[in-house]
This record gives structure tokens, C-alpha cells and sequence, in this order.
């Protein structure tokens, strides 16, 4: 199956938005076994979006659209497939019952040219979107399908996955399903020599990638139908597991601040911070999983010195180890620990900014962790611009921790 | 002048990669004249490529492509516009001079196939890019202009920024000059009608718009140089900034943290935090800035409620009040600018997560600034997700603080 994505709008031809829609659903076509090859953009304009569109139904089997299902003039994506069709556009009672009812339920009165998107053609049904007011038009004629979804990414993704998806599903000859492990503390080499007795089957494939978080291991499988593809990799998922063992700190996409929440809360550990150079950003990544309440304690976001130690950090070490020095990240974190009552307290303190402090190159974070007894520490010197040095350093201070929490369980401390 | 823009990657069509590099070079182009009609974008593969390129070269005079110029043998770009140009690749002596010191320098020996990235046509001549080892190509023939720039955007900006936006400029017969003026406290519709009497101009223009962070004017002028565009805007200008006046806190790309810390500083104030619900968020955010240390104290990311008392909030408050008050939040503003040290004290409770707490639902957010005398609250209800809850309470509290600064600076204070 051959696909392509269109993507409709005036403003991503000005750059004012980035086209996400495209690189989501490219990235759900192939576990459906379908083939993307192109992705054109182009904005409302009669002239262009007919070209697209005609080139697209003469060579793709599924032609997935986004944008221009407007109540505006502008907005003629389902002018141009009628057109193109040769099929004509009628409201739709059922669909008009419903935007009416919707319009009405938020209090406003419908204008009347708004009721163009309560139409359909022939070959077209309506995809339910409840968080906006345009439907999807799902289009099927001589074999081919047309998907047409809304510009914003929230109604365009839950329309996906409440009604394209479980469609795409139903008609898959194949389905291919995945499962990626992730690794810290080993290379890439390492993985795949160690996965080598797994390496040579075809389904499941496995595939070694080296990613910012460490190396992935990312088994797949095709079979008729998502329950047996998943048949055909659990056992392989075993074996890589028990080869790969405690260096496996989480699957799919589970991120770095949810795996250590899974981490402390199945050790019944919690965690406390004192950051000075990531400003809360440490924080803020924890606290995007929810339920981080249970073991997240809190962050001393500690800019200044004086800020530093009016939170514990004995005033005698920055002034005789330099504020940018492994002795004060040690120092915020046993403050940390202790002021906010938790089982580990983790200090950092650096520079983002992109000049050298106190003979410290740009980038340079000292990271340190304590449960109280034991105290771990990191260096780092990664410069390339204040937020990605910023984003290095929350990725090596949650690794720290990772690496730490994994430690403790392979003890079964 | 009509352009195009391709972008070439197997790694798009999986959905690995979004393609910000088009919406990058979209957002360049109407400052030069140039009118991007179409964004197409396609993994490495010949005969799709072929096909683009064919196409763009009959219809588009520039045509602006990203991607495929690595050492591999799947990286084809320059290649397959040889082909189509039929012109024979050859090893430009001054190019590979320059990857081989390049590889060397860093200490690798250049695998010899890398000698592919040293290869010109005789329509091309190479743009530098110190980023990495792969030179652009500046193509020119039959009065059309290809454009070729790596794929990993830190090279593709840098290249743009130093090789391409200059000779663009150069070519122009017109340049657009825009001047953004970003307001707060206005309605777009009150805006549009207190610009009114500078709104019938056509060079410049006035364009009205409303965003996330306010309303923003944008003023645009044409002129044959860049300095004759930004003199026709200079009166616009400062007829707008008159009429506006204080609702304006910022220009063009200027972020709300930016606007803020130039605030701060003019006023010689100080800022400290407490923050529950936005887990560090806030701090984040106003950390972004370089040179933010001079104005911010720190933040004091109290998630636990027990974290909250440590920090300075009496005990009885939120037991009295709850945890999700106007009253804890006042409480953590004052507790922040005392512990902290700060002219201004900032506190924000409320739940980012998808569950009522005490009877209010998601997304409720109280927000308190103090300056030990005056208190500034804001209260907001927005739910679509954890993270757009953040986001927004982020948005929303820097807004407080800035509504309070601009008001400061109007009372001369």
C-alpha cells in the first residue's frame, strides 16, 4: 500500500507553524504495513491544492490530508476532492444536527456560512470530532481511500487514533508491532554483540540504535493480526531480556523522569533537588508524569549563592571549592535531602550561560546525588547554546539517578 | 519569484525526524520577495527524488533543498541533481583540502568515501559550513537558483544565516522589513480599532493579530534596501507606540521572560518564586535567559505540602484555606521573597493533573505576586492535558508579573 500526506494551509507556507501532523502520521503508517513516499504542503490556493490532489489520487492508495476544513472561504479542502471527484457537496442532516447542537451547547449562534462544514459528498462519511467543530471525511472510491482529518494537532491526533487508526487496523493484511528496550551503561557495539544470537531471525527484527538517552534495542514483528506479532516477540523480548538484564531501564516510550518514577516508587524512595544552573528545569521534567507527587518532594531552585546557603549549603564551602565545584553540588544536595525530608537529595550547579565562570568552560555541570550515605557524582562539559546545554544537563542528572536506582535494585537494596 | 522548498530523508517518512527546516526557511522567505508555493519532502530514494526535482526545476525559481548530503551511499542529493542538470560530479581540490584538515583536525582519519562530499558540479560553487563536513551548493543555471543545505538544522540555520539570507538579500528587488509591537490588556478588536487611523497605508501595512501572549501589531514595508523599508516603518512606528503606549511589553521575537528581565533590571527589582503546580516550569522558563541571574533569586518547588511549611507558609493556611487557595498561594509569594531575598515574591498552587483536588477541577491554577505591600492575584481554569496545563499556568503567571511591572513603569515607581 502506497501512501502519501498532504498537508493544507497559507501558514505553513509562511513558516508560522511547523507541520506536526505530517511527522505523526508518518510515524503510525507502518505498523499498518503501508508505505509513506511523499508529503507535500501547500497553502489555500484552488490552483495548487487541485495539482497536489490529483497527482496524489493517481498514484497512492491512501491519500491522508490535514487542514483547510475551515468555515472560512479559505478553507476548500472538501471543494477541491468534490471537484476533483466529480461529486457534489449537500449538507449532511445528521452532521448539521450535530454542529448546531455544538455551537449552540458553547453558547453561540452559528453563523450560517458555517454550515459548510456539515457537508459531505457521495463517497465521503463523516469522522466525529469532538474537539472542534469540522468532521473528518473518511473518502473511499475505486479502491482508493482519502483520509481528510483538521489542521490542529489535538483534534487531527484524537481523530486518528479514535477512528483512522482502529479503520487501518481492520483492513491490514499485516500488522507490524514493536518493542523497543532501552539500555543505559552499554554501547552500541556491545548491545548488538550481546543480541548477536538474536540478531539473525527476520521476525522478529531487531534493530540497535544509539539515541540521546542510550542505546535501544527495538524488536519487531509482522503478523496477521497485533495479537500474533506480539506472540512472535514476547519470546524474543525474554531472551533479550534476560541477556541485556539490569541494564534495561524502561520500553516503548517511556521516558527518563517516568522510568525513575517507577523506579523510587516501586523502592519506596523519594527525591528532593537543589538546582542552580538547570533552574528548575530537573523539576519540571519530573513533574510532567503524573502521580510524581507521591516521591517528588521538591526543587530549591537556588540561582544566587546567598539563595544556596539560606536553603543549608554551608557558606564556607562555595567560598573555598568555588560555587562551580563538585564539593557545593554535593553540598545542595545533602541540604536538599535534609530541608525537604526525602530519601535522596540530588544537587547541580554550572554554567548554561556561554561564558567560562570561575575558569570553567561553558556547559560545565556538576551533578551529585545522595541517599544520605553514599554520594554519586557526574561531570559534564557540553556547550552548544544556553537550553540545550540546559537539556544536557536535566538528561545527565535523571541518568545519574537512573543509573543509581537501578543499582539499588539489582542489589535488592 | 516563485520557490520551492525539498526536504530529503528516509527519516522524515518515518516520522523519526519533523521537518523544521522547511517551516524555517518558509518563515525566510517573504522578507526577500519570494513566494513559497509548495513544501515537498521525500525519503532517499532515486526515482521519487528524480521526480521532485524534475518537477521544482520546471516551475519554480529557487528551489530550496535540505537533506541527503552526508558521506553514505543513501545520501544521493547531489548526485541526482547532476543527473538531472546532466553534469558530471568531480572532486572540487580546495573542498576536499578542507574535509580532509576538517577530519583530520578532530582526529579521525576520513573514510574514503567521504571524498563524495568534496564533489561539485560546474553549475555549483560550495557554501561553507563550519558545523560539519558536508559544504551546501549554491546551484545556478538558466536563470534558476537551487539551494542545497545539510539536513541537521544547526547547520542548515548556520548555513542560511551566513551564506544564503546575504545573497538573497543582495538579489532582491524589493525587501520586506517587519516590526512587531506585542501588546497586553487589549482585545484584538480594540487594537484594530485604536490603530485604525494607520491602518488604511498599504506600504507599510498594519496587520492585527491575536496570540497566545497577546495582541500583537505588525507593521511591514517594502523598499529597495533593507535601511529604505526600515525608514518608511520608523514613523508607523512611533505614531503606533503613541496610541499604544503602555499596553506594549514587547518587539518581534522578544519572549514574555525576555520582556520581563528587561523589566527587572530597568527597575532595579529582583524576583523569587514558589512554585507548586508548575513543578519548576516558571523558573525554567525565566532561566532561558542569559544573564537572568541577575534579576532571579530562585524558585522553591515545594510539591509536597509539607515542603510548602519547611519553605515559610504557615501550617494553618492551607489547612484552613486548602492547598488549592488564593490564600496558599499569597502565603507562598510571601514566603518566596522573604526566604529568598527578593524585591518580588511570586506563589502558584493548583493541579496540573487530570483529577479535581478539593473540589476544583483540572487545570485550576491560583496565582499571588507580592511586593510586601501590594498583592496581584489571577485564577485560571484550562485543561487539555498535563503539560498544556503547565504551559499555560507558566504563561499566565509570567503575565501577572508582567502586567505588574508594566503598570510599575507607567506610575514612574
Amino acid at each position: 500500500m502506497r501512501a502519501e500526506v498532504l498537508s493544507i494551509g497559507t501558514e505553513i507556507m509562511f513558516g508560522e507553524i511547523t507541520d506536526t501532523n505530517a511527522s505523526f502520521i508518518a510515524g503510525q503508517l507502518p505498523q499498518y504495513g503501508i508505505d509513506l513516499l511523499y508529503v507535500s504542503q501547500t497553502g489555500d490556493n484552488p490552483e495548487r491544492m487541485k495539482e497536489l490532489f490529483t497527482r496524489a489520487w493517481g498514484r497512492s492508495d491512501y491519500i491522508f490530508v490535514t487542514g483547510g476544513l475551515g468555515p472560512t472561504e479559505d478553507d476548500i479542502t472538501r471543494e477541491i476532492i468534490g471537484e476533483m471527484l466529480g461529486e457534489t457537496l449537500s449538507v449532511d442532516p445528521e452532521q448539521e444536527r450535530l454542529l448546531r447542537a455544538r455551537m449552540e451547547g458553547s453558547g453561540r449562534r452559528m453563523p450560517e456560512r458555517n454550515i459548510k462544514q456539515a457537508m459531505l459528498i457521495p463517497s465521503a462519511r463523516a469522522l466525529p470530532n469532538p474537539r472542534g467543530t469540522a468532521p473528518g471525511w473518511w473518502v473511499e472510491r475505486d479502491r482508493k481511500v482519502i483520509v481528510v482529518m483538521p489542521g490542529p494537532p489535538a483534534e487531527m491526533t484524537r481523530m486518528w487514533e479514535h477512528e483512522v487508526a482502529p479503520e487501518l487496523e481492520r483492513r491490514a493484511d499485516s500488522i507490524l508491532v514493536s518493542r523497543t528496550l532501552k539500555t543505559t551503561g552499554l554501547g552500541e557495539s556491545a548491545v548488538d554483540e550481546m543480541l548477536s544470537p538474536l540478531l539473525k531471525g527476520t521476525n522478529p527484527s531487531i534493530g540497535i540504535y544509539h539515541r540521546a538517552d542510550g542505546v535501544h534495542a527495538r524488536i519487531a514483528a509482522k503478523a496477521k493480526t497485533r495479537a500474533e506479532a506480539q506472540r512472535l516477540i514476547e519470546p524474543v523480548e525474554a531472551q533479550a531480556r534476560a541477556i541485556l538484564g539490569h541494564s534495561i531501564w524502561g520500553v516503548d516510550d517511556e521516558s527518563l523522569p517516568a522510568a525513575i518514577g517507577h523506579m523510587l516508587r516501586a523502592q519506596g524512595l523519594t527525591i528532593a533537588l537543589m538546582e542552580s544552573a538547570t533552574g528548575g528545569a530537573i523539576a519540571s521534567a519530573i513533574t510532567d508524569i503524573d502521580g510524581s507527587s507521591d516521591y517528588f518532594k521538591g526543587s530549591l531552585v537556588t540561582y544566587a549563592t546567598e539563595a544556596k546557603i539560606a536553603n543549608g549549603v554551608p557558606a564556607e564551602i562555595p567560598e573555598k571549592y568555588g560555587v562551580i565545584s563538585r564539593e557545593t553540588a554535593e553540598a545542595m544536595a545533602a541540604a536538599a535531602r535534609i530541608r525537604l525530608n526525602a530519601s535522596l537529595g540530588l544537587g547541580i550547579t554550572g554554567i548554561a550561560g556561554g561564558s567560562e565562570v570561575e575558569g570553567q568552560p561553558p556547559g560545565t555541570m556538576h551533578i551529585a546525588l545522595t541517599d544520605g550515605e553514599h554520594v554519586e557524582y557526574s561531570l559534564t562539559r557540553y556547550y552548544q547554546g544556553r537550553e540545550a546545554a540546559k537539556r544536557r544537563a536535566v538528561l545527565n542528572a535523571l541518568t545519574l539517578v537512573r543509573t543509581y536506582l537501578m543499582a539499588r535494585a539489582a542489589e535488592g537494596g
